[in-house]
């Protein structure tokens, strides 16, 4: 979901590659590039993939050429016979080459440095197109082109992410962004258990914020990701944008809310445990060890995660949590008792100061009427007490386990926040 | 890597969302479609990702139905007023819509299992277009949709990837695959331990097998999948010769292949557990739960993986796993001597019939010149006897988590394999 635009200069990514169109490689530069460009207020309008085929690169450089201020390519620079690029540029600017005697120097000088000649395949590499500006590749042995076509620029860069965003980050974002005379700025608001809808219907009317900023929505099974963009006359003026909208969304929102831009869970989770001086076990069942997984993931986790256990059996539960076995006869093992007393029990067994449990029934076998696949209760204890919630979520095992370990987490948090309901 | 090639019919990929161009996410499902449509025998011409922009998406279409035999969209399904796939195809189609009394029923089942009625901002998803064929979604709210331009057929798919591969699975590749009148076959040969250099200078020359089949190979940190792809006069000739580079392969690399195609190396194990009735049980220090979460990732897996513990402190190490703490005093908690007694602990204290045991410097702290960061000791002990290895991964924590995962769960399966060298 998106609300508000900003109207901008355009760029069009031409993306060259038989092993992109075949699914060979996946395509992160295109990300990269559209994150980027999209951040220095420019409007990435399209990103075409094509194959190696010169008559269709031909055929996207010009439209793109026509259509948009900025035209970068990446790919098919290389020096093998399906590297077609320079030669399509050649036919669209209607040009020669001419040799470039500074990247035969740079080229002379890698292969010196690997102990042996330029190989022939490599050399050709000095051959340039004659109305091209040549961008120095300091990474790799393919050098990019600048070309200038009526108002629009086009930069062809090579397809190696690490030689791509070198050439990206020296030559064209410092002339994408001279020509800019505003600030574009963004901001990521990071929620859980919301639905997109739910999420929307609880922050109500939207329309004054629009007039400050582009919001958007970014939905995924663990969560609701919103990106707040503005495109301002200088940066103090676009965080003062962002700001207000944030703090209206947090209005609204606040149990939701974990982090901002960069942030993970389990490392918000990490730092709550950190200032508190407190330490956190884990019990796992249906999520086998996911959480903890999550957990040391974030570096230094050491010092506050204490231990875990991934208890699948009721066998397991009985005796490294100290659950009493008629509370599994009684209730069952995916149930709201067995959840409070793994919680209170791995907590007891460790000393941690903190205990998270989760049981469930991950699927896609073992649900019943009375408990479908997806039930599924978690459980944190601490000092205060122990505090249970049950959920349904799908039939779908894979994502049971995501949607419990981010759940858990996030309760945990809540707790350490102070949160009475979580 | 790839060796040889195969001529074909044209299939186009358009995408849709203001998130995609932006960079905000991360546009995995082209790289899904163009690796199975081109597995398929059709050639994936041409991928044009556009934003949410009515007029956009209409040129691509249309342009697109001209051009090609095929064309698959993805994204703009949604029930918010930026989801507008469905409104240029009424347009670029010229039809109307007409309400799907299935739809409705599957979102009132949907709603009902979460307790609470059809909200109105996804009713609309009822509304289908009159001339087009519904591809109902059991995966989630979006139907997708099949329509015909004289000999071109386009589908349109929700974004979400989830949804999108179980309706491209269901409905669109049997409906291409129907059309070829060759036969497209290809096997994927799943391999860990060896690097893609090392991989094919043991396998050695590959002449004689490029006559019958074309052979890519798909690095990863985790291991190199091959791709064996052949373009056959009919099934059992296509096997044959898959069958045939296949047994090459395995000559030479077979302590390296876990399995193929859809074969994940948690779900071998389990099987392989299966098989000999056996249990496991799971020790862990850098990995943080991450074999458990593995091994539970497959259905069943409570049937053999009998319980974890993730054990980061020396203390846990200890007193859950009976590790003498002379051992850890005299070699250090990241050492042969204490991954062995992990593993022999873990068994003894769960009555597992097998254990597995990682300890390691994940990072990117806690590394010395003498136990640098990625230093990781990973055993496995059975009835005849404790096996360990030492691993020298990356600087990278999270990788290395990866990896140590993965050489744990191929050293369990070596052993299950009774290989005496694991």
């Amino acid at each position: 979901m998106i609300f508000g635009d900003c109207k901008v200069p355009c760029a069009e990514l031409v993306v060259i590659g038989d092993e992109v169109v075949s699914g060979l490689i996946l395509d992160r530069n295109s990300q990269y590039l559209g994150e980027t460009i999209h951040e220095m207020g420019i409007e990435v309008s399209r990103i075409t993939t094509v194959g190696d085929s010169a008559s269709a690169i031909e055929d996207c450089v010009k439209l793109a050429l026509e259509r948009s201020d900025w035209v970068v390519m990446t790919g098919g620079l290389g020096a093998t016979h399906d590297d077609i690029t320079k030669s399509v540029l050649l036919k669209v600017f209607e040009c020669g080459l001419k040799r470039d005697s500074k990247v035969a120097d740079m080229l002379a000088q890698i292969f010196q440095a690997r102990g042996r000649e330029v190989p022939d395949s490599v050399s050709s590499q000095c051959e340039v197109p004659e109305k091209a500006e040549i961008l120095y590749n300091e990474k790799g042995t393919a050098p990019g082109f600048k070309m200038r076509q009526g108002n629009c620029v086009l930069f062809a860069l090579p397809g190696v992410p690490l030689e791509m965003q070198h050439l990206f980050e020296k030559f064209v974002a410092p002339e994408m962004a001279a020509q800019k005379n505003k600030t574009f700025l963004h901001r990521l608001i990071k929620t859980t258990g919301l639905s997109e809808a739910d999420l929307w219907a609880k922050v109500g009317p939207l329309e004054a914020m629009l007039k400050k900023a582009t919001i958007a929505s970014l939905p995924s099974h663990l969560g609701v990701r919103i990106r707040i963009s503005v495109l301002a006359e200088s940066r103090p003026e676009g965080e003062s944008r962002l700001d207000e909208v944030e703090r209206f969304l947090t209005q609204h929102l606040f149990r939701n809310i974990y982090g901002k831009d960069e942030d993970e869970l389990e490392a918000i989770v990490g730092a709550l445990l950190t200032e508190k001086s407190l330490t956190l076990a884990t019990a796992e069942s249906c999520t086998g060890g996911l959480i903890g997984h999550r957990l040391t993931q974030v570096p230094g986790s050491s010092d506050y995660y204490k231990e875990g256990f991934v208890v699948y059996s009721n066998e397991a539960k009985v005796s490294r949590l100290q659950v009493e076995p008629k509370l599994i006869e009684e209730f069952g093992a995916v149930s709201e008792p067995v959840a409070q007393a793994m919680a209170e029990g791995v907590c007891r067994v460790t000393g941690a100061d903190m205990g998270v449990a989760v049981t469930g029934i991950a699927g896609p076998s073992g649900g019943s009427d009375l408990k479908p696949v997806g039930l599924t209760y978690i459980a944190v204890h601490d000092r205060s007490g122990t505090y249970c919630r049950k959920f349904v979520f799908t039939h779908d095992r894979i994502r049971n386990k995501e949607r419990s370990a981010q759940a858990a987490l996030n309760m945990v948090r809540l707790r350490l926040q102070g949160e009475s309901e979580i």
